[in-house]
């Protein structure tokens, strides 16, 4: 299976569109399979076209009932749509939230759509690497919008921003203190608000509340709209979509956008770069780690700052001041 | 004053219990300034001695009140205390949420207690590699007990565990679906319970519940205690203290506490080269970003992993299958 030509196979497949052949390369990526490098690097020319959009919110915010019918226009505007669903998982029951997943089953029997759940990094933690290079594969297979959908519980709705172009952020009335309190940083990544659940009260304070905390802002060149929706009826669907296609395009034709891509591609370079030495170090260290190197640990013979040191001088021989 | 003289005689200070000295030395830890760590390696073999407690919970559950009468008890013990106290901090504006902190300054004037604020590290995220150095300047120092308030947001409150020998998770009353549904992770890791806010209503439901979720578990060396507390008037403190106090000696003489131990060690040394082999990482991407290879990659005439790949050709010569 991980052997080169069998691979090749499986890619040449993907490409194609056979959507078991993208599911058994997200699991490569997914188990960090020995295969998967050579093979991002290899599509990684091919992508650069899909619109990358990010959907995340406070649990039971309906995320997954708007991604659906934001699924269903893009469908209607004749685009194939990868969706990667982001689930945090608990680090010691390995449980997922699997929220009304079922939900998004809907979709079963269109070859354009393509739906797949990811674990976080780690208990509540941000994405995983995996996500990233889900959506380049996705990106190289030809799908035109690719959606992560996230809960927004910690680092991964902030590490967002780092993988998809577009951001927006589903609320909910009755979560006005949260919006100011909890909320900052995600605030201020939003690209685009969605008030959904829009025909509950409060809505119209937690508008103005966003609209507040945007004011607050002083020019920007994109100034984040604000939409009502209410994904059970696909009230409003048709604005917000409008809107994440619009702040797409905005970015091809602005300086914002070219900055924002520089960064990310130095991101990118980095991360890459960290996991290899990651490897690396880890491997080192687990052939290091004895029982005999444990017990001088335990015993208080050593310290983890000088067997730390005595590793890295196997990796990299010479480095003096880290 | 990073001179390795003025660092000595920093320590020296420190060490002799000088506050002033002792703050300087985090600010140090905090900037991840090249003087730290050959100081810690230096302290390292000092620590040991203190009973590191994590007190975590969700905002509003008063944990700085909790806190604060905490530490009153252990003074009254006759401990010398060590606070850090962890502010998630927006990625973009820089602010904290501070909280009640200006609650702390009662402890003003009394010189067995120290408290430092600390940001997270990014965003919403997880305990900074600071916040463990913090805690071995402090247990150098002779402070007899280090508490660790995170705010239960996200990744913090589960990386407490890998710093706190004994985590005490904070809940209040009116929180029934919360601790079904988001805390799975936390609830697994707590030691020791403290259901705050118990003058209001819904407390006996909160307990049950936490009971009810601790009886999913069969056998188990350590049975969390359930303690119910009015931190405002430090009703069930007495009894919150000595649960904790008894934790700490459960592992020292259990050998879930040795397995403990060495599972934390084993994860310090890869922590501590990881540390080193980054800076090594982001040293060398950082000189080797230029304009020009940057717009190798804005025009896709190269590639992040390629880019990547030659780096670390530069770092570690000769790494081929990583």
């Amino acid at each position: 299976m991980n052997s080169s030509a069998a691979v090749d196979t499986l890619l040449e497949k993907a490409l194609a569109g056979d959507i078991r052949s993208i599911a058994r390369i997200i699991s490569l990526i997914e188990n960090d399979s020995p295969a998967k490098d050579a093979l991002l690097k290899r599509i990684y020319p091919m992508t650069g076209k899909a619109m990358v959009i990010g959907i995340t919110g406070s649990p039971g915010a309906g995320k997954s009932t708007l991604t659906d019918k934001v699924i269903e226009h893009f469908r209607l505007m004749g685009k194939r749509v990868g969706v990667i669903a982001v689930d945090p998982s608990s680090p010691f029951s390995g449980g997922a939230i699997l929220a009304d997943r079922i939900r998004m089953q809907r979709h079963t029997g269109d070859t354009g759509v393509y739906i797949r759940s990811m674990g976080t990094r780690g208990s509540l933690g941000g994405l995983s690497r995996g996500t990233r290079e889900s959506v380049i594969l996705l990106d190289a297979c030809g799908y035109d919008v690719i959606i992560i959908e996230t809960v927004g519980v910690g680092q991964s709705e902030v590490d967002i921003i780092k993988i998809a172009d577009t951001v927006c952020l589903v609320l909910v009335p009755g979560m006005g203190d949260d919006i100011q309190i909890m909320k900052a940083g995600i605030m201020e990544i939003a690209n685009v608000f969605a008030v959904n659940k829009a025909d509950k009260p409060g809505v119209d304070r937690v508008a103005a509340e966003i609209r507040l905390m945007l004011d607050l802002v002083k020019e920007r060149p994109w100034v984040p709209p604000v939409h009502l929706t209410v994904a059970e009826n696909g009230s409003g669907i048709d604005e917000l979509v409008a809107s994440l296609v619009a702040h797409g395009d905005f970015l091809k034709n602005n300086p914002d956008g070219v900055r924002r891509e520089w960064r990310r591609l130095s991101f990118e370079v980095e991360e890459i770069l960290l996991q290899h030495v990651t490897r690396v170090a880890e491997r080192t260290w687990n052939t290091y780690k004895t029982d005999k190197v444990m017990e001088t640990l335990l015993s208080r013979k050593s310290n983890p700052y000088l067997v730390a040191e005595e590793i890295l001088q196997k990796i990299i021989p010479g480095t003096s001041e880290v």
